[in-house]
């Protein structure tokens, strides 16, 4: 049986998150940073980066692995690039800062390029993208993770699911906005099978010895399937590189999931704005991306079905779950009160 | 029965090549270029985007639907980006001073992306790629290419085999080269199959219903598959339109393959360099790059296999047709010496 979920408006989650935040010790700005992003995952429908990390975020804070807050410092600027330092503390006041930076250096040099080092969980990774898709640039956002596949010819979990986000600007249409791990599935999808006694599809992950198995329990001992098989490891090492090596965080294969509470995460993430009116009007640019998507939207569908552009099923989603509620787990709603009442914040 | 292959020394390939070019009207300067790329693909054991496509973009011109020898443009120039117009000569040629661009402006601004419209074929991703990484920098590389893929939930090729290449700079191992299409298979694996009276394993293509199918002739009528369906769908667009809605060349779906005589090819290409040293010191970079291949290697294989970074196949076989020589069809010699011979030129 699915487990029971009422609904909540938007307006009140976001009440709530701040509220928690800034009483467990966030400034009320870094505080408004995070609840946009645990908003924005759960008003898209990606409930594994939603409130639910709320509580982990500050279990991580209690375990003593994670800054509640901290000044993100500039270890490097210089004209079109920078990284910055997150010294610990939420990924996600780092992340925003780093693509707030990448839009003024973009605006200026028409790219720019700010990539993190000791970070952490930093939501979802569009929520980012968006932000320079909104400033009418082309956002690309690039984060490693806890080690979840084998490099393609190895079995052991090595590699994060490392997630890619692009965002592009459209005019009357919804932007283009792509999200994707580079798994073929996410974790969950398998541990949820495991729980439910189902098996897996062949395809999604492999045994301890590097075998494609349909056993779900025997996937969790074993890693994910990236996705094209060969390519989706060659781009998530890359991600890794980029994210751990490139930034002088850590090697690849020492980030740690935002659950593991033996130490700090060691995340990084790497973001990238490109000006759009730099290489062409933003007016034209905008209704010749309209005419590709009507051009799309007008061929027959397979079995006639819909037909959806990257992100536009989050954008209907968010939409709906802004006017009806945003649909949270009881469970969910325990635990958060749960933190809510350790620092005096009143329930959900 | 496969076709009959000779083996010619590089040097003889190169000295070929260079000659057919000059003798059909490119400067020296420019046939080094395009040579260096069609050299590039043969040693790296990419036949598809080798001196077989020499005799082709000769046909281009003769079909008079593209430039032999044309000035690359400048169309916009701004801090760290720019745009260069290629006014539909060698996509190699622009391509090569698009990255040599890229890597100028990451060397003063930390980063730098040059966009390139009015183009052609461009031969391999990889080549321009390892401009930024010998320049101890990462590049990124994209270009558009003709329909060949389905939008997912449509059934109408619309977008192309699109590929992505990056290459990072390593130490004393190879440095990590990707060049993947977003295509699970090359459109050639299924003309082959079709040839040769064989099936298609399912996943590689659909039918013009849009159905996946294992039939190779079908399929050819039908739409290559992206690479995780919905994920490598998104992908494709997206470098669709970065190459040519962003450049202003054409709108997705309006670029023609290499052998489509009836008009100018109408590609576009993206070129990113990465100025490592911005980030970290580039020998602590190159040592932690080596410690992680280091450590990847020193994993226990799947099945007792072989582990390979990506590139590393490519730079092995490089290595190997460079001291034994490139294997070429008997078929593909008779065809460029027809062409030479067109233009007063020795034989191979």
């Amino acid at each position: 049986m699915a487990p029971e979920k009422e609904l909540f408006p938007a307006q009140r989650v976001e009440a709530f998150c701040g509220d928690v935040l800034t009483k467990a010790g966030l400034s009320p700005e870094f505080a408004a940073i995070v609840t946009e992003s645990l908003l924005c995952a759960e008003l898209r429908g990606i409930q594994s980066h939603g409130v639910v990390r709320l509580e982990t975020y500050i279990q991580r804070v209690e375990a003593g692995v994670m800054k509640m807050s901290a000044t993100i410092t500039t270890e490097m600027d210089a004209q079109a690039v920078a990284l910055l330092n997150a010294n610990n503390t939420f990924g996600q006041v780092a992340g925003y800062q780093a693509m707030k930076l990448a839009i003024d250096k973009a605006r200026q040099y028409g790219t720019g390029v700010v990539a993190v080092k000791n970070s952490n969980h930093f939501g979802v990774a569009a929520f980012y993208a968006m932000m320079a898709q909104k400033e009418e640039m082309i956002g690309c956002v690039l984060t490693n993770s806890s080690p979840a596949m084998a490099v393609y010819g190895t079995k052991t979990p090595l590699i994060g699911t490392n997630p890619i986000a692009i965002a592009i600007p459209a005019g009357d249409h919804f932007p283009i906005v792509l999200d994707m791990s580079t798994s073929v599935v996410a974790r969950g999808k398998i541990r949820y099978a495991a729980l439910t006694g189902h098996g897996i599809p062949l395809g999604w992950a492999r045994d301890p010895e590097g075998k494609p198995t349909e056993d779900a329990k025997i996937a969790l001992k074993g890693s994910l399937e990236p996705v094209g098989g060969v390519k989706g490891s060659a781009l998530s090492l890359i991600i890794d590189l980029v994210c751990g090596v490139l930034t002088d965080t850590i090697l690849t294969g020492g980030v740690k999931t935002v659950t593991d509470m033996s130490g700090p995460a060691m995340t990084g993430h790497f973001f990238s704005a490109l000006n759009v009116s730099k290489f062409i009007d933003m007016k034209l640019f905008k209704a010749n991306v309209d005419q590709v998507v009507t051009n799309i939207k007008g061929f027959p569908p397979v079995d006639g079905g819909q037909i959806y552009m990257p992100g536009e099923i989050e954008f209907n989603l968010s939409k709906k779950r802004m006017e009806e509620g945003i649909p949270l787990d009881a469970e969910v709603v325990q635990s958060l009160n749960a933190v809510a009442s350790r620092y005096g914040a009143a329930p959900l």
